[in-house]
């Protein structure tokens, strides 16, 4: 079976943007993975309108992406926090990669706005594609891409593709 | 600085989100992976309008994530290939992120529609956060972030955050 030929319907790219594929909701995550917890500090700083932030907040929350902590200060009124689960922890590379790719090709000047790096030693962090045999770093062309056990023939496809 | 005082608007995550900060944008970049090259094999296997197809085409090729190259089959008209270009061969790293979540969170089956392997060892690809110092394995938590030589304070920021 081609690509081309298979059904997208299962596809973990597309799946995986069914729950994080919107600007928004990556730049939430990019909050919480700076520490960013409340509501009020998100709008802020997001320049997002609330509505779309609950909405969005909502979604993820579905998703188990983030989750919702009840806290309260000394006489003050119950608020939440919203934390990032394994799940959601497990989001990392991405935002981590996206943030490689514009260090690279979108900065004014050859400096990053932020830096991310590795507490212990303070040298910065990459991502790479790897392979987990020999841990290679790889290119696209030293891929291969087939279909996996759970592929399905999309159900109009004959010889197309 | 803390980074709730830091203006966002040089954020290399946001400005990569800029440019394929959608659905359709990673998904045609998704095909473009897969080698997916024409115009209508892309519009066909994503459903996607041809009216969007082309807008978002045209954002990639902007940015110079994609590049378009003629080609004319013996005796046909000439006819357009999109292609990565270096640069968007360098979001391989975010697809891969994308779907390798996908892969351990989101699958009906414990099992992938398609896989990618390294094509000289057979072994499967995976996205890692790593030291570029030592080249240990990352999670967040081992990680610190802090304003970089590119950063700015909010204008209106004084003390909050």
């Amino acid at each position: 079976m081609r690509w081309l030929e298979c059904d997208t319907f299962n596809c973990s790219v597309q799946r995986a943007l069914d729950v994080v594929g919107d600007r928004w909701s990556l730049l939430i995550l990019r909050e919480a993975f700076h520490g960013v917890r409340r509501f009020d500090d998100m709008a802020t700083h997001l320049r997002i309108s609330e509505s779309v932030l609950t909405r969005r907040l909502r979604g993820l929350m579905e998703a188990d992406v983030l989750t919702r902590v009840a806290y309260r200060g000394p006489g003050a009124r119950t608020r939440y926090e919203y934390r990032l689960t394994e799940r959601g922890m497990e989001l990392f590379p991405v935002i981590t990669a996206l943030m490689q790719w514009g260090d690279r090709h979108l900065v004014d000047e050859p400096a990053s706005a932020w830096s991310v790096t590795h507490k212990t030693c303070g040298e910065p962090v990459e991502v790479v594609v790897r392979c987990v045999h020999d841990h290679e770093v790889l290119d696209p062309y030293q891929t291969r891409t087939e279909p996996g056990p759970a592929a399905r023939r999309l159900p109009t496809s004959t010889e197309a593709g």
